[in-house]
């Protein structure tokens, strides 16, 4: 059987988001990233291209690793100015029917009652349609700015998101029972308090005794994404992910990714397939392969070096403004930047040896995933051939520029992998994660957060005596 | 001159926000509060009826003062469920053009570095639409889910939001120069580094060293609501406000309360009317004075005097469930429930003693401001007479119904108060502020967010020897 390849699209709000430079290009239309319309447009073009969903990035610092300052970042335009990713959504929603919402937040940057909250105000007002990106917070400018002297260290930030997520949980599946809002009329009762419970959390970090603030939404907790590679990363990732987005210029580096993932799934208690994975790539395409070769040349013609060196020094940790750009990449001395270049020529070996210059070009378009260029046949035959030998379950689409990357990829590679079976010839109606899985809109037993349904062995909600003194109410 | 009057439609991302009980009329609409059309639809028709804004308030508490538990609350509806209100703005301004933002949020609740970018994300989004209304919390509930064992004291709560604004004005005011963003393509240059600066705050509160995340947006600060009636809380609106909710059942109650604010205003430096001042109120209206009473009958016939009581509970600290329903008002141990009485009564004065029942039947529609019943004109002249002794700029209107109520004004009180010149035949274009004042887009120099500007008494921008050490970029 044809193996159905899901799309998704990578964005954020901000200028070039993955292609630094590429602003510059005459039809590139990211310096509108402040108007409703750029985004309205776009949700429109995604769905008619039927993307799973638009995956909206997000950091709360700025890239200064690079020169040990923000100069070039800024220069550059590379992630910032950077915008808020969650007040875009409504606008998307209200004029798409099936496109998802995945929105990345830190669990580091907001107390978790409000943001619950925002999440199940989302997921109501999109009929069910909204992911969370969960991320850990990576760039230092963004602690210091919450008045932090650093970030949290790695494996701490993970054991502060799990409780962040158990209280997230707790307040999305064990809050309000499915038939809490009651809306009678006769009796005067709008909800029923007997079906809405105090969860009692007490932890290391959060203390949070109350009800959530929403009834129950379509979703209940939003489908929820990861992108973390790290073992402690992954770990995090197997026990609460339903979708998971990977990088790897190579098909070697995927395949060892995806499969440590779905071993980690198992590990969890999950099934393999539990958790739907999408690979960082971008498209550039065009009528023929020749058109879309020349296309190609005609995007690097406007990256920037810089601009890629200012990410991959922030992704990487390691200031490449102290190299001379014709350095050849034997004299960086990480075994990161190592790792990675080894696995980029991988992709693309012409057999001479990489310099600085060569890792700012690379990064400098849709980051540190491959790029497939040629007509929509041949993108398709390379997405097809990666699908099958990686394991992975699509692709996390980055652009070039925006809209045309997108306009080019529903134009020519949407209509070829759908004729060949390969790509859904129209959406699965209801939420996201119905979508996503065929399986209903709310999370399966299997997954962690089910352990925090009412009489779920993590449960923690108050009995009456203590949620509502002297009344008797319920006997959860 | 006719004097012109200002509407404000006042809700909330909840159900039957002032009026509990009403969500049991036929017409309410308010159980759809969680779908996307109930907001675009409201917005539209406000637009139409060239309503100045839409407030939305909010808490992130339960009322759970009255019985000592959240269980009447839970049972009316009574602002419970309660969803954010921040992601319903941009569906809105999708859908009009004019129409101003209004959106709460407490100062204790986020950190300010995300926040400023939320509402500078909103005012790009909206082209310059946003306001936003300053609470400092009031709620015991919402403190406690934040881990606190009560929320911080009156004044303390004042002081910590003085900061907090102080560190919005620095970077909505002081980061971003005007020109800084100049999308160069010739050069490869996104933004002028030397044009963006670090904030270098470092307060009691906060530490906030670094750059905002938003390039500047059409206001950078947004229009500044307040609500606040305590000393300090007129102080806190006298040196921030803009626009300013009071609430008073009667006009010798507003009066006074519009001349103790506009005193403020100079006291703090500023002009008398350098706030808009909307007075709450309800409007029940139809084609005759008669219809229009049977109108309010019929509503109060479904008015729910508990979900009153829980209300004026919350508001006033007092559990007024230990009360017996038809025990007199003089039996209520409250200065302030006492005075609230009177003032009331002096609206609507029938001679005759008040009960406990009394308290939550009138607060049960549109809370504790003035209800106005009649025809087009029976209602105009009311607002004219209140607006021409009080000195009050306009409404802040609650409904009874929605839309229901706004649909009304809209069709019968709108268009007599154009016809006498006492209300605007069509909107000023561009930026909310600029609408409600005419100068301009930005805060006047007179506004203490002003003084944050580069260059101003409170500016802390940081050197770039502090900034960007080892490199000149500029000389702020």
């Amino acid at each position: 059987m044809t193996r159905r390849i899901r799309f998704n699209a990578f964005d954020m709000n901000c200028v070039a988001h993955q292609s630094p430079g590429l602003w510059r290009h005459p039809d590139d239309q990211s310096h509108r990233y402040k108007e409703l319309s750029y985004w309205t447009d776009l949700a429109i073009l995604l769905e008619r291209g039927r993307f799973d969903g638009i995956f909206i990035a997000d950091v709360l610092g700025t890239y200064d690793v690079y020169g040990g300052n923000d100069i070039a970042a800024l220069r550059q335009g590379a992630q910032i100015p950077v915008a808020d990713p969650l007040l875009l959504v409504s606008a998307m929603a209200a004029v798409t029917e099936h496109l998802g919402f995945g929105i990345t937040t830190g669990t580091g940057f907001e107390h978790p009652y409000p943001f619950a909250r925002r999440l199940s105000t989302l997921d109501h007002l999109t009929n069910g349609r909204v992911g969370w990106n969960v991320v850990t917070g990576y760039l230092p400018s963004a602690a210091r700015n919450f008045g932090a002297d650093d970030q949290l260290d790695h494996d701490t930030r993970y054991d502060q998101a799990d409780e962040y997520l158990e209280v997230l949980y707790k307040l999305w599946e064990g809050s309000w029972e499915d038939d809490a809002v009651v809306r009678d009329a006769a009796r005067g009762v709008f909800v029923d308090p007997a079906k809405v419970h105090h969860i009692g959390h007490r932890g290391t970090h959060y203390t949070v005794p109350g009800v959530h603030l929403s009834e129950p939404s379509p979703q209940r907790t939003p489908v929820i994404y990861q992108a973390g590679a790290s073992p402690r990363g992954v770990r995090f990732a197997a026990e609460n992910a339903e979708a998971i987005f990977v990088a790897g210029p190579s098909k070697r580096v995927l395949t060892q990714t995806v499969s440590r993932i779905r071993d980690a799934l198992e590990a969890a208690g999950r099934d393999r397939y539990a958790a739907r994975i999408y690979a960082l790539a971008t498209i550039v395409t065009d009528e023929t392969d020749e058109a879309a070769r020349a296309k190609h040349e005609e995007y690097l013609s406007y990256a920037s070096v810089e601009g890629g060196l200012v990410f991959m020094s922030g992704w990487m940790g390691i200031d490449l403004s102290r190299y001379d750009l014709d350095a050849p990449i034997g004299a960086v001395q990480s075994n990161a930047i190592q790792s990675a270049v080894a696995a980029f020529q991988e992709f693309d070996d012409d057999g001479r040896e990489w310099t600085v210059r060569d890792i700012g070009r690379w990064a400098g378009i849709g980051g540190i995933g491959p790029v497939f260029v040629g007509s929509g046949a041949t993108v398709a035959d390379r997405l097809q051939e990666w699908v099958a030998e990686t394991d992975v379950d699509g692709f996390n689409l980055a652009y070039a520029i925006t809209p045309g990357t997108f306009e080019d990829i529903v134009r020519h590679v949407v209509p070829v992998l759908t004729e060949r079976g390969a790509y859904a010839e129209e959406y699965v109606p209801g939420t996201l994660r119905n979508a996503l899985f065929g399986a209903g809109d709310r999370l399966p037993e299997e997954h962690r957060g089910a352990r925090y349904r009412l009489g779920g062995p993590g449960s923690t909600v108050l009995s009456d005596a203590e949620a509502r003194p002297g009344v008797v109410v319920s006997a959860p």
